[in-house]
């Protein structure tokens, strides 16, 4: 009765790219590859509570006041100084705006740049969560795939050439979500330059460049903007704690000055009490240190994943070998619908969860491949998993075989 | 340079109505009428850290990992009761969601409603904030005057019959921002006839409903609403702290969908830490109490400004007299700007800052007005401040008569 008076944005029959990822499956043997939530057993809670206490002591009433929209100066200049260090990044807390998870940083730059029909270009398969925010722009959608060493150049600039108006280019380089690829540094300076040609903005959307578990970090595709160009995202979701939403974003000139103005206008600020606790357990913890022990961990959870990948899953499936963050992409035989395969049998029999493709393609026109995380899960779980879900597939396989 | 590239909502000619608001005077004797923050000196820092403290060993890891988009149930449940009982909105937890401060739910709203060029109605003077919000989706304002008992509803019905495809109303209703005037109950079950008549939707922003003064807070406009047309918004930040930035909305229905929506694309979701630990307050603190120690202190305050209007201030100045919330308007002689005063005068040499009418319009058309802000000054502060702005005033006013 009412949708008359909604914003075409709202567009009621095309569901979030956000919506209906998690099955909530009860059975006790369930396992699930689907969520790409870090994994709450290694956070620093202890700390945490120490350094909310610590920022409260330190401040007083005036931590609780108004403050500012760009949020805590002493946490920006932290962050400055830690994507200094390690991606190459050399800018001030002036061009740092702290916002509310990575996923207020990306809403924010498309709100500055698109109006309906903008055509931007997202590397496909493309995160569900940049696909929710865009959507709210109503864009003119261009895939690009990717390749071993990240974004298919080629196909960029062709695509490119056909359509000049491209304004925005949305990437994940490092340990991508949700394949786990991660751009090599000749494909990050040539981005670059060919945004400087063709004129257009990339948003580097980057939580996991922190987690490389045999290497370090590679220099931020943002190191190579000379025409403020990049905006560099990143957040304390995935090396600190996720409900500290807290995300930030580095932007230069007057495209953070735009940035900022749909940010002060969408919510005014974020949180200072959170930030200040940050700030604190920074100041009082090595967070280099703790990022150590999350690789630790989590690089044995990724191994375990890629061993039951070889060890049980056929032939006829080809999957990624990441090097860091939490995920695996996993491409099934063309014609196989890996969200009907999910709905009608895997999860209902073998109790296994995943998120399937579809989810991350803007057009939802490619349904043959599955996003796998293993952060949330130990070894142990994570090879039954994969031994359950890897006969699950074959099987499924068997019969669209014995169905020809 | 990259101007072309930005979106039209941008619009880099029309600063923010958020913008140039404070003017930094160091001088010590320096009084700010400006600024509309709560005193900080009444904040319960102390049972807010013991609150964090609460609410971190009481979840645990799990308290820090992604939670939900609309927030803490337990909190919700808690507004739930609360707007019941004090505005006569009979709600649950699943028509809240928690926002990061009042703003984003005015953002929300004014994203899920309006296509650029769209025909609003903002009952003016209007508040600032809501001004910068609705700016972003590019509307038609359409300005509809107050009267002492609230929004001039025949001028509001002038407007609605010759403007049919108005679809949102935004108002103030209690202690209204920046006029300290509240709409009586007659009128808000009338503006609720007239929404239901001519199809809008009525954003109810009420952040000062729980600060009255010599009664209690009236039924809210949301509690007429028989069609889902009227959003409640609310927040924590005038009757608790300002940054806990958790503001709340109350709609029903496909309304509530479209928020929902645009708020999962927005942020995923605001921050679960600070909502458990304002829950922990509230289970273990009356904030009621609380909130009648606010009121203790803010009704001397609001006092002390009345009376300095009265006893200093020249015949030819009118002014409202609100028995609630922050806030005083003072309207000059016609053909006085008070923005020009501030800066020719006023502030450069009685040192006393406020805020100018023109901020409050949306074609920043109307001068001859003055935000007061009395939350943040003793009573003696308050007294000295009035004393020295009534002088400046006469003298201006001397000063033109002098002119003619």
């Amino acid at each position: 009765m009412m949708t008359d008076i909604f914003a075409t944005r709202v567009n009621p029959d095309r569901p979030s790219a956000l919506s209906g990822l998690f099955i909530n499956d009860t059975d006790p043997s369930a396992v699930s590859f689907a969520a790409g939530s870090p994994n709450e057993s290694l956070f620093p809670v202890a700390a945490m509570k120490r350094a909310f206490s610590d920022a409260i002591d330190d401040k007083g009433p005036h931590l609780f006041q108004y403050q500012s929209v760009a949020g805590n100066d002493s946490l920006r200049a932290k962050l400055a100084a830690r994507i200094g260090k390690w991606g190459n990044v050399h800018t001030t807390a002036a061009n740092i705006l702290l916002t509310v998870g990575g996923q207020q940083a990306i809403d924010l730059v498309a709100k500055a740049v698109l109006n309906p029909g903008d055509d931007i270009v997202v590397e496909t398969p493309a995160y569900v969560g940049a696909l929710a925010a865009f959507d709210i722009y109503e864009p003119n959608y261009h895939a690009v795939g990717l390749e071993p060493d990240g974004l298919d150049l080629n196909a960029l600039e062709d695509t490119l050439k056909r359509h000049p108006g491209i304004k925005l280019l949305y990437t994940v380089p490092d340990f991508h979500n949700p394949t786990g690829i991660t751009m090599s540094v000749t494909k990050r300076e040539a981005l670059v330059n060919l945004a400087n040609k063709y004129d257009f903005i990339i948003i580097e959307d980057s939580p996991y460049r922190d987690l490389d578990y045999v290497a370090s970090p590679l220099p931020a595709i943002k190191s190579f903007d000379t025409q403020g160009r990049v905006v560099f995202i990143s957040s304390m979701s995935k090396i600190l704690m996720p409900e500290l939403r807290t995300g930030w974003l580095v932007a230069d000139g007057e495209l953070f000055d735009a940035i900022f103005k749909m940010r002060q206008a969408a919510d005014l600020e974020a949180c200072g009490v959170i930030h200040a606790a940050i700030d604190a357990y920074m100041t009082h913890n090595d967070l280099d240190a703790h990022v150590t022990v999350l690789k630790d961990h989590y690089k044995r959870q990724c191994a375990a994943m890629i061993t039951g990948l070889e060890d049980y899953f056929p032939d006829e499936v080809t999957f990624t070998r990441p090097t860091g963050g939490f995920f695996d992409w996993v491409t099934l035989p063309e014609g196989i619908d890996a969200g009907k395969l999910l709905l009608s049998d895997i999860q209902p029999h073998a109790h296994i969860n995943y998120v399937p493709a579809t989810n991350f393609y803007p057009y939802r026109d490619v349904h043959n491949g599955m996003r796998l995380c293993f952060s949330g899960l130990t070894p142990a779980v994570i090879d039954d998993g994969m031994h359950r879900l890897g006969d699950a597939v074959k099987s499924a396989l068997h019969d669209v075989e014995a169905l020809k």
